[in-house]
């Protein structure tokens, strides 16, 4: 028999109805409140400092790169030239680092809404940034990203890297995930430009964010007429992740391994996960994602949003 | 702010240090107690029926055929003619299930040492087995299976799975992945048998019982000369879980998309989650994985086992 | 460093918003449903058998007769003839058995809605009952309780013991602890009745629904001059629970030790808890409580009634 | 149905093996680590600001005053003249802080190994010291409370107020529960000095540590003639509590309520839990209390310690 009780810290977070999971404690590092959400950093054993947002698990050391590498890398490795990047959201500054990593970069802006998390990340957060947010291409805007690039226009960025939080009701997000805010982003593109999104869980229990935003992005083939979804296994997160692709003229289907290496050896790219001989992998997704796009997917708009189920 | 708190029942299980699992129990089913385990059969929302061994999630409706697939289909495809199969464990019965689909099978023996629970899947998880128990082409042992395979020496399996609990400490399973017990199994095999094993977690926070499984059979080329590590993502196991495909002559990174569909369909197999599409991606694994068999995998011997962490 | 983490099956109790019980169940002897509750029989590690419903705790082996005891015994002893006894609820049969114990009993009328879980309690809790459903005296009714009383106004019990469920919305007990019930209740008692019943929670997080009885029934003087608040500790709820005795006549506050050892002497009482010797502690409330009735207690009727907090 | 899932941090307490309690932290105020053990203080709702030492709820302000006044009032009462105190353990300084509510007290030493957590308390948890530390009747000691005892054999203290962790194995406090310790603490006293300590859970499902205490300390009639057993309802640990009062000469059941009132208003004494209404309450123990001390208590030396169950 197997019995055993808790004793200790835990931050709680519930997964769907099916499962809530408690993770543990070592150490409470920093816990407050931003105008816009609740923060603790932590230590959790074998995952060492990790960021709850709202309780929810965001990202931590063990496999941050994981997350971080798919959320920018096949967008900008995909694009021959990318020289102005936009990253939208990307509190941790860990996309923004990896964007960096090109050296084509010439102009990489941030646009984050909550300056009090992004002053807390700066200080306490270290291991995500690297230093990003002091590099010289870096311009940070602590604003709407939607308001911020709709103001742009025509900017004529060569990637846009949407790392927002999920669309929760009453969260800052809810608008970020419509056919509106994509358009808003296909405008403030090059006519190359290639854009990419964190889409939520893609696992069997909850596909219903990435169906919807898979289902969006493809009814906008006159914008997008490449789409592209995929996936990377977040440990941390206890589920694959899913990740979008939409591009105005680029495909990554259609990059070898071998161009993959060339551009990541002439731009000074190392990646530990989503490395060339792996991005096939990340590229094929399972039948249950394709059945749940017919079965469950619809279009996002203003009027009809996506809201995180509770 | 979001909070709640529980009301309920539920099953928990701690998977390492860093976070427990508190499933809901919408409603228990049956629970009860063998001479080897403790056993819940519950409705889990989302999940639907699930069966918890010793307070360790096993499977549930929702996607036991990524598990049982995976545990089966690649070893049964890549053989040419898999006419005698062994499943070893494999109580739900759904392995022996997934073997059967094959027409080519004339004989399949499922050994399992716990005939308690196996009379209790027979009449209370009739999904999972679907009547593979009634197969006249089944024959059903109730024994230690590495025992019964050092009895049948020669007996020219086709194709073994082994399809067994972890090797928790003092459980039955402890002797059955370790180099002695991979060698009585090639001793049962043909000269071109197969031989599957699930191989435990292939996440980044424990990927040691997988580790040691590969080191183990990749140090004896002259049994195996092919070993192939592969995973599923099973949403229930809230991981991938990884498999390992050790083979005397047939190797699955040689099977094409094409040849795996005219087999399929030769045989009469369709899968939901290892096709011919998926083959590939089921095959390649992250560095991750690849990392860890260098740096904490280790030869497993009956002198020196590899027990779970409690 | 005190650090452990759950394994095992547990039901989850949220009491108010500061704490959530997670009591371990070591085996589950039954679980199901009736039309108007969940419920479950566990054993509970020092607790021994128990009962949940709706996944509250109900009652345990290790302390019921401290709760059974303090919701029978005073009434009975207080009263100086108890020959008639109803009793509303009280589904384990434990209230109806405390009865039982005195002598002077010659009908006892037992009348609960929930007609499925006491043919359940019938069968498997019988260290409840011992035996009370099958007393010669007994008789059972299945009904709500305020409409059989409203049809035997003038039955003249000599004693009431309200043994509800807590008055949750929704819930088949919220008209069963107002004003107008209460009258009812005394309508259908002799002219020296006594009625007690189980008030709620006596502890400081939540004397609300104690503090709204106690304050109904002290506001009507005319029919119970006499309204005493008690508590007994009640290990398996963790906390002191609170009652309350409502007397047309007799004030157990007149009782001596003396008197009680006679009584239950006289009648064949013997009690575990509420004994002659700790009489005055159970009727003795500490300051707390009191200043809860004059600061959060209030009338409750029928058109302003109190909801236990979700 | 009644389900809900948790989300929020929560620290975790197994109370023996039958619940753990998850206690909802609505604020995470301050988190470290001392020499000796592991601190959290945090908004509890409902509780209010709370301790936790080692994930073991210590105190809320919710009923602080409890506790404090149960483990100073009964023993400073019932010395007619107490001029000089002594604290052992007392970390919060709550009850160095009742004990200096006596106007006679001319001297009051409080003796607490954990120089880092009364640091932290001083500044952290003014509402519990409410600036005792700051009284110059008082002397903050920071040693082992036993051997500062022994180097001030014949020190003539009045009352001694024994408030340190429980006996947990490998913890500060293991010989400072045992027969020695109090002989320690007899010498210590005054010829008509009386001792108070808190002696551990009062409810039915961990009595071992109380009836351990008192059995010890019954076990030496010549140095404390009158040995009393009480308790008060703590809501924050969800149980009564346990004291014991020995006394060499003064005897608590004797004191009247008039006498105790009398000494209150004499002395400047104003009590919340502990009045003189309520004195015989606290010191009326239930029967089960006694039965454990004749069945599980026994005497506890150096030799042969109380550990307190993991």
């Amino acid at each position: 028999m197997s019995f055993s009780q808790s004793t200790g810290m835990f931050v709680a977070e519930t997964h769907t109805s099916a499962v809530t999971w408690f993770f543990t404690i070592e150490k409470m590092l920093l816990s407050g409140k931003t105008k816009y959400q609740d923060y603790q950093i932590c230590e959790v054993p074998r995952f060492g400092k990790s960021l709850f947002l709202d309780h929810n698990i965001q990202t931590s050391l063990l496999d941050e790169h994981v997350y971080h590498e798919c959320m920018s890398q096949p967008a900008m490795t995909v694009h021959p030239n990318p020289r102005k990047v936009a990253v939208c959201g990307g509190g941790e500054g860990a996309t923004l680092r990896e964007a960096l990593t090109h050296n084509t970069v010439q102009e990489a802006v941030m646009i984050d809404i909550d300056e009090e998390l992004v002053d807390m990340v700066k200080e306490h957060m270290k291991e995500w940034h690297q230093g990003a947010f002091e590099d010289p291409r870096t311009t940070l805007v602590h604003a709407d990203a939607r308001r911020y690039l709709e103001d742009h226009r025509g900017a004529g960025f060569d990637v846009i890297l949407s790392d927002l939080p999920n669309p929760h009701e009453d969260g800052p997000a809810v608008r970020l995930f419509t056919k509106e805010y994509y358009r808003v982003c296909a405008d403030a593109m090059s006519d190359d430009g290639v854009f990419a999104m964190q889409a939520g869980c893609a696992n069997a229990n909850y596909p219903y964010c990435f169906s919807a935003c898979m289902k969006t992005l493809m009814d906008m083939p006159d914008v997008f007429p490449i789409v592209r979804g995929y996936w990377g296994h977040v440990t941390t997160f206890m589920m694959p992740w899913g990740f979008i692709l939409a591009s105005k003229k680029h495909d990554p289907m259609e990059l070898s391994e071998l161009e993959i290496s060339n551009r990541f050896a002439a731009r000074g790219v190392k990646d530990r996960y989503y490395t060339p001989r792996f991005h096939n992998a990340v590229f094929t997704l399972p039948d249950y994602l394709y059945e749940a796009i017919e079965e469950c997917g619809r279009v996002v708009t203003d009027a009809a949003p996506f809201l995180w189920e509770a």
